[in-house]
Parts: C-alpha cells; structure tokens; sequence
C-alpha cells in the first residue's frame, strides 16, 4: 500500500494512493488522526486497508498538499556514510560500524515545502537517502526480526551545511538547520517492495541535472542491520524515523565544484516504487517574509 | 526558586521546593500538568508562585520520588568539550566552535532512577554537567538576549558508554543508551544563581570518592553563548534541554585507571545551589527484572 498524509482544503487526512487518486481514509482512524500514527498503532487497521474494506471519498493526488508522515517522531537516527562511493569522495575511511547522528523536528518538513537556505552559508548540500518509518517499537531487535518492525517506507532528503557539518567532528549543526530536511511524500508498506527495500534505484535531480544515481542495494548496512545496530542501544518506538545514508554525488564533492543548492532550484529525490520528494529552495530571508 | 517536578503517592505533582520542605503547587497550573511545561509556557504564573500567592499541601522533599522536570523535550542538545582540561584528558584538539551532540528522550531519566550499564559493554561513564531548561524558544537569540530564553538550571549526568561513543567518529551510540542520562532533581530560577550559572562548584562522586571537581566559571563556551551558537541553525523551544559539556576527570581518563561505573554503587553529580543528582548504576539484566 502506498500511504500520503495531507491537506486538503482546511483539513489533514490520510490517504491511500492509488496512481493519481488518493482516497481519504482517515474517517476510519481509532481518533482524529493528523499523520500515519493511527495506523502504526493499529496493526488491525492496515489488515482492514489492505483488503479495501474501508470507504473514504477520492481526490487527485495532485491537488494534496503533503504533511510530514509522522508529525512529531519521538527521535530521527541518520546513518551518515552507507554507500562506499559516497564515503570516498568525503574523504573518510571505510568503518566497520555505522556513523550514526540525530536530526531534530525542527530540521525536517514535508515534500514540496520550501527547503531553506540559511543566511550564514552557502554551501547547502542534498543528500538522496531511503527512510524507514518503524512500526512495532523494542529493544536488542535481532537482524532476522528486524524487518517486522518496519511500517513502511518513504524517501529523504537530508539537506545538509556542509561548513557547519564540519565546524568539529561532530555534525549535529550542519544537520539540523530548520527546514533542510524534506520527508515523503508516500510512505510505502514493505509487502509492495522487495525485503528492506533493497535493490530500488535512487536518484538526485535539478531539472534535466542527475545528481546522484545509485541504487538502495549498494548500502553497506542493510535496513535490517541497521535496525539491529540502533536497537542495541537505544528502544526503538513507533514513528520514530531511521535515514539509510546518501549515495556518491553530493555537491560538495561534485568536480567540476562544489555545485551547492540556489534559492530558485527545485531538487527531487526519487526512489523508484516509493516516489518523488520535491523541496523548493528559497533563501531564510525569503522564508521569513512568506 | 527552586522547583521539583516528582511522584508522591500515586501522583505526579509540581513542587516549589524551600530547604527540606516541597509545596505542591500543581493545582495552580494551566491544566493538569505533570511536569514544568505548565509554568514554561505560564510567565504570569511564575510571577504569582515568585510572589508567594499561591497555596498548597506541604510535604518532606526527603519523601518525594523525582520525576522528570520536562517529561518530553522537544530536543536534547549537547555540548561535548566546553573544559579545556577535559579537552587535553580525551586527547582533542582545543576547538573554536562547541561540539554538540544530541540524546534521545529514552536515553534520559529523573534523579534518583537506576543508570542502567549496558550488557553489551563495561565501559559505563559518568559526566557532571549543568543543563540548561530553555523557558523562551526562539531563532537567531543574540549573546546579550540569551539569558532572557532561560527558564532555569538543573544537575546533569551525561552518562556515556565510551567504547560505543567512539565506534566511529559520530558519538551517539556511546550518548544515547536507554536509562543512562539522569536530570534534576531541582531546576533552579535564573534570579537566585549567578548570572548563567557561572562560578558554581560542580563536582561527582561515589561515595567519598571525589571523582570531578571544577566549576562552571571554568565552561569555554558560556551559557549565553551556547544558545546563541545553538540558535543560529536551530529554532528553540519551550522546555528544550541544553547540556554544557564535563570537567575533568572521567572515569575514562583516570590514572591508574580507566574507573568505570559498577553495579552496587551510586554516582553523584552535585552542583553548587542547584542541587544533588544521584543516581543508582544497574545491570541491564538487573533493571528488566525489576
């Protein structure tokens, strides 16, 4: 099933996608439900979805707005360096164990809401990464369980800055400016997609511009290694959010280079069989006057 | 003032605290809160509780289990190195801009509950840090406006799994295990501290065992500067966490050494006219069985 939470006139709904009509089902909810959490708490609700007994009335796909799929995830873990290419090119060593940092709410907005540029830089960079939506929560999550603890999966954007990102060894600032990180719009239930979601070509863009293309099964850590790692310290809860790390082609490596985003641009990232995450890039200032 | 949020009988109420001696003021909140948010968000209240004009049943601190002052920050931010003599003992280089890392709300708990040491490591740290309870939220906060964003200070123990927090570069894993980052008991208003809650002792100790002994006029990064730092790519909010970095003396780097956390003992993080955080270290196995 492919799952879009949005507006629609006034209102916030879910909706199940279907090509280029989406049907609003958020009547059958458990409570008036503003993003997928009704779902991810109600196991029974996706066997009831799944086979069409739910009645919701239609609308374009085109004429939603996207909404953040989980409005308020209870934490964003990011795998930083998970294709090898990609780990070249930045100049670090290949590890034997995930760079793992956090991204705060405030970092993250919906598909199609603008991407913002900061006024203290320039150098704002994309980042083509696969996102798992976590269903079930726990705790030492073994990798042979690990995929059914996944509710579905979506596409991200991790818009980075990049001299604040290396302003120390850690990367918590250049990863948290408000409004650099775009999620969505679909969020896709793995029966659709082959087993964590291996194997889907993934792709950044401007325009005609190919920023990066690779494909999802040439990460290092699988989804379900993944989910075992971070589960070894820390629960992992319902709606929280895991990014799977970007592939080679970022703009602070391109040659010729660096080829930042410009207020103006409109980049997508696309994972084949989930969708497009379109963010358009406007300037802070830009932003503030909106 | 120095207030308490804790569990007393079967209820979660807010205390303003007077020597050993808690009222409970809960009933004077917005709605029934069970945590500081009802006074963060409520500057008028703070007036009224500052003026004395509220009532409420009286209780011993001593009887009184800590809870969370804020149940579910929004973000947990992190200074790593703001000690110069802490920066030399883990064999960093002197930054010019503050690490900053961040921990999850399940890495986080209340004075007084177990610090749960991991199963899978032994290397289980403790960090006496001042920690900051943002009142005010807000984007760009200059130096001279930060302290006005300040709604109060609390004791931090940024307990750290050190073979997890350097698996790679990123410090995460090692920052964020469930149950290892105790906060409170008390926070503190900004008007009975030195300005920022500098030239405070801040020490942490097992028993008679003095393990950190500094105080917080020794931070390289001051309180108004770190929010000010934090504020430039982060939007601040009401009841966010700032976390203002270790001095000297992790179990770590002690010579001879390294002294980890065991079982049996309990770690004490004071600082001067805040307060004493203390806190239990368990097993895992211990803590799942309880």
């Amino acid at each position: 099933m492919k799952l879009m939470v949005g507006h629609s006139g006034n209102s916030t709904a879910v909706y199940l996608v279907d090509g280029a009509t989406a049907r609003n089902v958020t009547a059958a909810m458990p409570e008036v439900s503003t993003d997928l959490m009704g779902l991810i708490s109600t196991p029974d609700l996706m066997t009831t979805l799944r086979n069409g007994a739910l009645s919701g009335a239609s609308e374009e796909v085109a004429k939603i707005k996207p909404a953040l799929p989980v409005a308020a995830p209870g934490k964003i873990l990011c795998l930083g360096l998970n294709y090898i290419e990609h780990i070249k090119e930045g100049g670090y060593d290949i590890p034997d164990y995930p760079a793992i940092f956090m991204r705060t709410r405030k970092s993250i907005m919906a598909a199609g809401a603008p991407l913002v540029r900061p006024t203290c830089s320039e150098q704002l960079d994309y980042e083509a990464e696969l996102m798992i939506v976590i269903g079930k929560g726990g705790r030492h999550i073994s990798e042979a369980d690990a995929l059914d603890h996944v509710f579905g999966y979506t596409v991200f954007n991790d818009g980075s800055v990049r001299d604040y990102q290396r302003k120390t060894h850690q990367w918590t600032p250049g990863k948290n400016f408000d409004n650099t990180g775009a999620i969505g719009p679909y969020v896709v239930t793995p029966e659709d997609l082959p087993e964590g979601a291996a194997g889907l070509k993934i792709e950044s863009r401007v325009g005609n511009e190919i920023l990066q293309s690779s494909n999802t099964g040439n990460m290092i850590w699988s989804v379900a290694q993944t989910i075992a790692i971070m589960s070894q310290f820390t629960t992992l809860e319902p709606g929280d959010l895991i990014a799977m790390g970007t592939p080679p082609g970022v703009g602070h490596a391109k040659k010729p280079g660096p080829r930042w985003l410009k207020p103006g641009e409109t980049v997508e990232i696309e994972i084949e069989r989930i969708g497009i995450c379109a963010s358009p890039v406007v300037d802070e200032v830009e932003e503030a006057a909106q």
